[in-house]
């Protein structure tokens, strides 16, 4: 063995995380060993406590260390405006653009009939709920391009169907800056689809 | 803030490893959230340990949670055989190597009077006394070649000169596979001066 087994537990933690290789680990190892004491104990600590203490806030499904998220308890966000998402992580996507002045209902999953996820397996009953609560509330879907996707956005679709609820979803088209000559078929035929009018 | 501190602190530890950019950071961070409790407390338990224990070994001053490192208290390897590195990071790549069947001497720095460090700064009086217990030992100087590194290599020189040891360093020339007409002008010029005769 190589390195000491302190060392390379370190270098197998490292190697765990999205996109880090078994070079990139290494390098990582040896500079955490770089670090003061002090460091080490406040981020050992840290790593505990984050994993405690981050949990789902009790409204939206968030990322928050408190019962309920910052979003949520954010007395100048518009509550009747729902952006409905796939993971937490979209959260982030969303505030760091930072025009959205709504809400977030985090599914935790999406519809997936070949890996028998049913409706009853993502977070959407607290959905109806929320929005039972609501008057003429906008659902704003912000689901992925996949079947599970496509499936989910359908099936809440149908939920609201007869209820006072505006459902929307993200347009799909041209990424900025993108050259159409390289585009995928498929997102330009969306492109072409979903085509905006600018004539007056 | 977008995220909850708990998480941000992640992010910030994340973003001091080399190469790890925002984005990385992030990634890292929620992914660290994904873990199990088990092993969250275990690389948290780890990252503490691995800053305690691991210190220079003894005689060599590699990385090491013993008083002597394995290579030092390696029978099989050839003690007179010394390849003296700037840093342990070194030994791991010689090691990955695994043809050198010597041991090795850490410097831990390398003398650069712009910087105000003399010989007496870095490891280097425990090689001299290393040394003097040797028959006919030989210093592989492996040291880059920067100012400091071709510093560092011509006061070992000097020191040994009148003793019995033989002193060489690591070759240099063009690096395996590299394109000759994308060289460095120096490394070409390096490797012309230090060819090798391949006839009879």
């Amino acid at each position: 063995m190589i390195y000491p087994s302190l060392l390379q537990n370190l270098i197998d933690f490292y190697k765990k995380m999205p996109g880090v290789g078994e070079k990139s680990a290494e390098r990582m190892a040896l500079s955490t060993l770089e670090l003061s004491e002090k460091d080490i104990d406040d981020i050992a600590k840290n790593i505990v406590l984050a994993k405690e203490k981050l949990h789902n806030c009790k409204i939206c499904g968030h990322l928050t260390d408190q019962e309920i998220c910052n979003i949520c308890s954010d007395d100048s966000r518009d509550k009747n405006l729902i952006c409905v998402i796939e993971d937490y992580k979209s959260v982030f996507s969303f505030e760091k653009v930072g025009n959205y002045k709504g809400v977030y209902h985090v599914l935790n999953g999406l519809i997936s009939p070949m890996d028998s996820i049913g409706p009853e397996d993502i977070n959407l009953s607290s959905l109806v709920k929320r929005v039972e609560n609501l008057k003429n509330p906008e659902l704003i879907l912000a689901l992925k391009s996949s079947i599970e996707g496509e499936t989910t956005t359908l099936y809440i679709k149908k939920i609201f169907e007869k209820k006072d609820v505006t459902i929307s979803r993200l347009s799909y088209g041209i990424p900025m800056g993108a050259e159409i000559d390289y585009l995928d078929i498929i997102t330009l035929d969306k492109a072409l689809e979903d085509r905006k009018k600018i004539s007056e």
